[in-house]
């Protein structure tokens, strides 16, 4: 593996930013702010390490605009400094492919079509009548059911599944009667799925994942599920079936989203967080319990059970607390302080 | 891929249901009510889209008994429509079977003793002593361990892994000694096991998965669990070791039951809920936190931290008004309304 | 397979107990106490299963010293039951090895370095530059990554994946950039990963478990992390990016652990819970919800998307009754049976 090295002002040219210092400076490796050292390319893109900057032994680092004057040394400025860097990374990484060509113990039915530039690892099993689009890479030991189709510039991780069938089952008589899940699952272009991942085919229509989503994982999607473009998902996520997710959403690691359900565009889901009705408007949602020392949560916890006696009391109390201040002002005792009013439900 | 067809007469022989209006219509596919077009047959089970029969291009319809009259084109009329649609669905599919006899690239020792038409999909792995029943579909990229005992008639999806160590050791000195898993996991007939599914081998007494039990994907099954009969669990559930779940359950996506527990028959678990001590009697049971916007959130978990200190705050005031109340009453300026009787815990 | 046995005195030699009764009772098994029969040996751990000792058709016991008297039969007295328990079973575990040398169906780069004595299952794939320490065992369909480093004696089950790709991708005009995951998974020794579970290689930083971690079934362990030595994970946790969880800890089940964050060393999290950020002292944390049935958990559950009312009316009527008690003083009406002081927040 064999290093390779680019000036400051090479950088610049490739990445659009600009150079304040020494353009020439060299580099040949990102680290962090933290591990940095000589030959070696740091940013800054979280606020909360603005001081390590100083500190670090970086010889060149990739800054925003505001932040262009934490350190003298040279520097990258950039608009997105954190986007700059996966650039850079990228320019920078000389890893030889993980996976190149069709490897010989992969299982890939001669019906597949496959894009130009695909990879697909060992023991990778491809059914009949896929088709994976061009400069697609899947790693070893993922599974791609019969039928399923793969957009441009996949990269899917081992272990992950698409198109099992969907969970699908009517009751009759105290029994399940199998529904079979005859349609497929479709994702569009440069999308990521994560190790573990999997993905069930539609029963009637099938389950889609459009362009740019990016999927961590042992994420388990559903049948009938579309997940918009640009969407990302978290670790340990599951999407019940035919929900839809807006595009350009983000949803946290170990959200579960219940099916039959519409997740507008630009919705970000705390991590946790149960969905159980459809959200309509952009924005910030969740409900989550925090940890806490146990014996402060059991304390708090005990009255979670009560919590409809709670409400009860105070409306008795309400309700007395009114009674006295009526009973007061009767009584010809009334003093504007006493006359407080009680807030009601 | 020839389409296979039937007329609804033939259908409805099949299935037990009765036609309204023409017997002879011929239906090639399932289509859901809103897709449906031509040569399509459509079912209404959710009674949420009752208006969509009337709108649907379908040539004909599965409809429950009450709901005959919502369209007059052809239809099935069935006591079970959504078990009548599994199966017409089932006689409309004409796919291929996905995985057909042993596959060369499957790896199954040669002590496994395999029950007639089961098939195995590439790169499965069957272990030494394992026993799969007749009619079983092992979907590619499959593990079930050795010794592990499979029922007739399952299908297990790929990333399955069947028979992995439970997680069992014993502290000492700060560190871990592993308790050996010696026990296996012994499933019934008519399961299916979805894609990525673990299910450990017990430690001393059998894991055992009993005749009709639906897992969806990615569950966790501990070692030493009884699921009982014709229970359905759906995707990314946990199970804990030595937990006992009864017949004709249902767990809700995500919930997560802890172990050495006793769940009844006919026990309904909601999605992303988590069972802590047994349950006794058969119904529905739950608790989460449904997500709302994160600012309205947040305005009521901040008191979730402090209920023990509201409880306190409500017995002081209710304290402070009986005292009141009784000091009025003392007093001689007792008046009915002011006494109002105050709730106690 | 053939039984071994061992006499109660040679278990007592080995595991460093003493005798109580006959030293050649003979047992060839293990058993629950339940199930025991003749020729087994069972054991007490758990205080709640006392009763069964008297119970037991075992043929010898492992208790602990104050549980010596639960029986006049031949018994193994321990200072850790659970411990003598989990080596006796290992003595008397017969079964062949699971996985034993290098199946020919794996797939090893021929750059691995393997320890000696490592044993890798069918169609486990280990890619370029991995090194796999002495006496590791990987089973079948595991997935190791390039340059992934293992240390000595790991146990790593089916369908486990490590290395793949850390979730790390630079957000700019609405699409994601990929960020290279450059650097890799370092595991020390002693160290058992369940089936399905998943461990992301480092961005820039590697990724870190170290000795004696015992991580179960479908656990997500994301880029950057680190897991101190002789940690325990429950089945289905997930672990965000950057989190760093000290020494001695465990896990419980299904608990989610946020990113970029610091957990002391000996800390237990309950099961279902969601750390969300840094904890910095021994001891147990958690916050969860346990199910109930569905009517009564409704019921509270109303309530909880009004606490902040609920406090606000709360305060309403300490304001009131404080003006009240202040006015009778003030009226010359005072009695101290009414001035109990009213809490406030």
């Amino acid at each position: 593996m064999v290093a390779r090295s680019f000036t400051l002002g090479e950088l610049a040219e490739r990445t659009g930013g600009r150079v304040e210092g020494d353009l020439a400076v060299r580099v040949s490796r990102t680290a962090t702010l933290k591990l940095a050292g000589a030959g070696d390319i740091a940013f800054l893109s979280n606020p909360k390490y603005r001081a390590d900057v100083a500190a670090s032994a970086a010889a060149a680092f990739i800054l925003a605009e505001g932040n262009a004057g934490l350190t003298s040394k040279p520097r990258l400025v950039h608009a997105n400094p954190y986007a700059c860097f996966a650039r850079v990374a990228a320019l920078l990484d000389t890893r030889p492919p993980q996976v190149a060509g069709i490897h010989p113990a992969a299982v890939v039915d001669p019906s597949v079509q496959l894009g130009a530039g695909v990879s697909v690892g060992a023991n990778t099993v491809v059914g009949a009548g896929a088709q994976i689009g061009a400069g697609s890479c899947l790693y070893p030991n993922v599974t791609i059911y019969p039928g399923v189709k793969i957009g441009r510039n996949a990269i899917i991780h081992s272990g992950a599944v698409i198109g099992s069938d969907g969970f699908g089952f009517a009751p009759e008589d105290g029994k399940w009667v199998k529904i079979p899940q005859t349609a497929t699952v479709v994702i569009g272009d440069d999308v990521e799925i994560g190790a573990g991942t999997t993905i069930d085919r539609g029963a009637l229509d099938d389950t889609v994942i459009e362009d740019g989503v990016k999927l961590d994982n042992q994420i388990q999607v559903g049948h009938n599920v579309r997940i918009g473009a640009h969407s990302a998902l978290a670790g340990c996520v599951g999407i019940a079936g035919s929900a839809v997710i807006g595009r350009h959403c983000t949803v946290g690691g170990g959200a579960i989203i219940l099916g039959h359900l519409t997740i507008a565009d630009h919705v970000h889901v705390t991590a946790g967080s149960l969905v159980t009705k459809s959200i309509s408007a952009a924005g910030n949602y969740g409900a989550s319990l925090p940890a806490m020392a146990n014996r402060e949560w059991l304390k708090n916890a005990a009255h979670l059970r009560h919590l409809d006696l709670m409400e009860a009391r105070l409306r008795s109390l309400e309700a007395a607390m009114q009674a006295s201040v009526r009973h007061a002002a009767l009584a010809g005792s009334a003093d504007p302080a006493t006359t407080t009013p009680v807030s009601t439900k």
